[in-house]
């Protein structure tokens, strides 16, 4: 499994992937789920993912070749005029790994599934953030939904949901996508450290600061155990049910 | 879907049980998911459902059926010798209404699938609780898992692993279960309000106290809105990332 989060935010784009990936839970290795591309001053793309990990791992190395080969006649997420256009070549490169495995395989394609996360920025264009699904359509976030999450996305959700303003500083988008990864771990063994974190700030056109935060940081130990002292000091103060006064 | 929990605590058991059914998000229903039998002083047990409302709902008319023919062959949870043998009677239940409706309609087991938790007391015996899985098997709680959930249980998981303590008041247990329900109900629309609640002290051998909390109870608008704004508060209070003195 896996969780992947990205924050649309005033200032610019956040993102944090996990590197945990298993087959079965004695077979568990890391991996980088976290892919960048950039053209200094003109764009940067970065694609996180989600799934059967040869189907994410063919799609980021078909990005990556034709994106190589600017005369390949396929088109590059390099030379795409728009976020949107970059967004339409990788939900196509995906639907082409999970139907091309399905076919060889005779297998569903449910069996090679995966979703992504794409966000960036081109030269002229706002920060725009994507969620592509297997099928290889996709949606955009809105002031509505100013964020995306793949993988395991339900644990983390409810402290997405209450703390994300859009006008958050970096430092703190970045302790609330720690917060909601260390729900995540929590709970689900699938999910774990080290996490990989960009902060993108807008029209800087080069891939953001990449940070990896390893299970034995510090800011990430006081998350961890002082987020969880912090829940339950909230809900101690919380006033307790009334058995006797309760009216329905 | 639905969001039914049960906790045992060193005091007694306490049940919540949400009531939202739906078939398709222009089909929605309300329906008790909490059944209670009792022989007053000698036992009493409470059942929760998940998953197929006719499947449950055959489950409930079953168990009942068979409870009041007492001369009946098969055995019946009122005159089962231990919570024990009360679980392998629901669970055969269960079962038997899975694989019924399965091979009269020709489709997957999977398409009626539900699951249960029993929980209750027998004279002589202490507490219990189950969890019943759509095969008719089943768990118990131990010290380590002293609650289960059935339904859309993610969202409101986070808290209760980090709130629950078994020698929790009756009082207390109620705001962790609305605490939890709270998360859920803000993140999936198919689990609403009004929910059922029941605290069962231990060898009180009677159905516990039961009660009915709508969406416009005071008590839960409190929960509601002061849990949502505590949750922000503890994570203002909680340091932020410090982006330049990071060492992964």
């Amino acid at each position: 499994m896996t969780y992947c989060v990205a924050l649309r935010l005033n200032r610019g784009l956040a993102f944090l992937s996990d590197t945990r990936t298993n087959a079965g839970v004695d077979d568990i290795s890391t991996f980088r789920k976290m892919s960048c591309w950039e053209i200094p001053g003109e764009r940067t793309i970065t694609i996180m993912s989600a799934g059967n990990l040869a189907t994410t791992q063919a799609v980021i190395s078909l990005l990556d070749e034709r994106s190589r080969n600017a005369e390949d006649h396929e088109p590059s997420i390099l030379t795409a005029s728009s976020m949107f256009h970059v967004a339409r070549i990788v939900g196509a490169a995906l639907r082409e790994s999970i139907t091309g495995a399905a076919t060889t395989s005779g297998l569903m394609p449910a069996t090679f599934g995966a979703s992504l996360i794409v966000g960036g920025q081109i030269l002229g264009g706002d920060p725009r953030l994507f969620l592509i699904y297997p099928e290889g359509n996709f949606i955009e976030t809105s002031d509505d939904t100013p964020f995306f999450q793949i993988g395991e996305t339900k644990y983390g959700r409810p402290m997405l949901v209450r703390a994300f303003r859009a006008d958050m500083s970096f430092e703190e988008a970045c302790k609330l996508l720690l917060v909601s990864l260390d729900s995540t771990v929590k709970a689900n063994l699938s999910v774990g450290l080290p996490v990989d974190m960009q902060v993108y700030p807008r029209d800087s056109l080069h891939t953001g600061r990449l940070f990896r935060v390893t299970a034995e940081n510090d800011y990430f130990k006081t998350i961890s155990t002082g987020w969880g002292q912090s829940l339950r000091d909230a809900f101690q103060a919380m006033p307790s049910f009334d058995l006797d006064g309760h009216i329905g």
